[in-house]
């Protein structure tokens, strides 16, 4: 897929269309009275809202019109089978708890790949009208009829850069610790963007994004987005993030090599 | 001021163009690449930038134009004197920490007021275009040629509530414990989003904003948009919140009473 031109065209030009129309699903239910949000964990807090199905359903209907030979892995409907090998991978509304306090942090995220991870990454943020798109060719931000390139920071110590994760529990105790451990050296650290946060790595303007207990939905459109960018996405260890677990997102590898020694002699100790 | 609707026009009319002249001046900047940042905390991070201090010049040029009896209180340029009785006290860029990470939850702050406090109030993100007014008559969010009045949340229990503060170390170790006395108690718990979080308050989104360490200039621009809106705003013991310190933003009165029981009780204790 990343050697072939072609199809890379076609696959961003489709991946367009799912976050058009997962655009549209969405944003009459963003700030309404009503959001229709109910718990999927049973004594936890996992708003799940209308418009993440029917955006789900909406990017799965664009996608049997354009690919259907394409597997597809949803948050919200699941897997479906695919024959070409390239699985789209969907999560209309990442960070559904920023979405129900109004916060314009949560994004639709759309990748797709093959089985060595995603190749087209997207991060779209309706309200603003920000989409952050990365391609073989490279990343762009698109908001109305602007259209710029955008690149990862260059690198600079730990002590200069700027780290963000959604909450400050992480993830486990130990999640805590590790994150903890990276944020202490870092010159600033912030909270509650959702999957904003991966956007600004991948458009220059900070240098980390550490996380855990993701999915692979949560994670594969900005890894795609970011390494389109300059960046470099890994797990904890600095193996492949595509499949979940524990992100570590970074710049450029400077910082991702500092940062990484920290979490992995945090997490031995 | 509040019994005379045509100086309450004249000011609201005075406080757009200031909002509209800050805009301007910061907009470039955000995200630029070069930002200016210096610290002027020693040992601490409190980045000021360019544009904090051209956008308060400039909003002090529109007041020396329409507004010269007034007194101003200004984050960056502090004190000047008037003879009107009136105060404008403005903070060009709240948040600066969010700036420089580029996200848009900085705003305009901009209040206006006697002795007794601010009855005209303005949070304003220029990146999201969207600016929330609070005046005598009412509460507005105004986004582009679109206007609507905003209103706070009815209420409801703090176990069904939002609760936002800007990072979890809150103030003092004493103002973290009783943050988080409160916080515990709610459905959920958000960080990161600086004064729009007030915005969120104001316009329905969320239940209450839990502030200490703030100026005067933090918190008076939220403090009037929030009492148009139909909320209430105080210190933690109840008392007036206009000239800084610990802030307890609230949807209604009855969750106002909820959070600042607990507070007190942690506070006491």
């Amino acid at each position: 897929m990343k050697n072939d031109p072609h199809l890379s065209e076609e696959l961003t030009r489709v991946a367009h269309l799912l976050a058009d129309a997962a655009r549209d699903v969405i944003l009459p239910y963003f700030r309404s009275d009503n959001l229709g949000a109910d718990n999927k964990l049973e004594g936890g807090y996992d708003p799940v809202t209308v418009a993440d199905r029917a955006a789900e359903a909406a990017m799965r209907d664009v996608l049997a019109q354009y690919r259907p030979q394409d597997a597809i892995l949803g948050e919200e409907m699941g897997v479906k089978a695919g024959t070409s090998g390239l699985t789209w991978v969907l999560d209309p509304i990442d960070g559904t708890r920023g979405f129900v306090a109004g916060t314009p942090t949560w994004g639709v995220l759309i990748a797709v790949g093959d089985e060595t991870g995603p190749s087209i990454g997207i991060v779209d943020q309706p309200y603003i009208g920000e989409r952050f798109i990365g391609t073989p060719k490279g990343a762009e931000l698109i908001r109305g009829d602007s259209r710029r390139t955008i690149r990862t920071r260059a690198a600079r110590p730990l002590s200069e850069a700027i780290v963000f994760t959604t909450f400050p529990e992480v993830g486990t105790p130990a999640d805590a610790v590790a994150f903890q451990a990276v944020a202490s050296h870092a010159q600033l650290t912030r909270y509650g963007m959702d999957c904003y946060a991966y956007a600004l790595v991948a458009s220059g303007q900070v240098d980390l994004v550490i996380e855990a207990g993701l999915n692979a939905y949560d994670i594969q459109g900005p890894l795609a987005l970011i390494r389109a960018a300059g960046g470099i996405v890994t797990d904890w260890e600095g193996g492949p993030a595509h499949n979940g677990g524990r992100a570590l997102a970074a710049a450029n590898a400077e910082i991702h090599a500092e940062a990484l020694a920290i979490l992995q002699k945090t997490n031995a100790s």
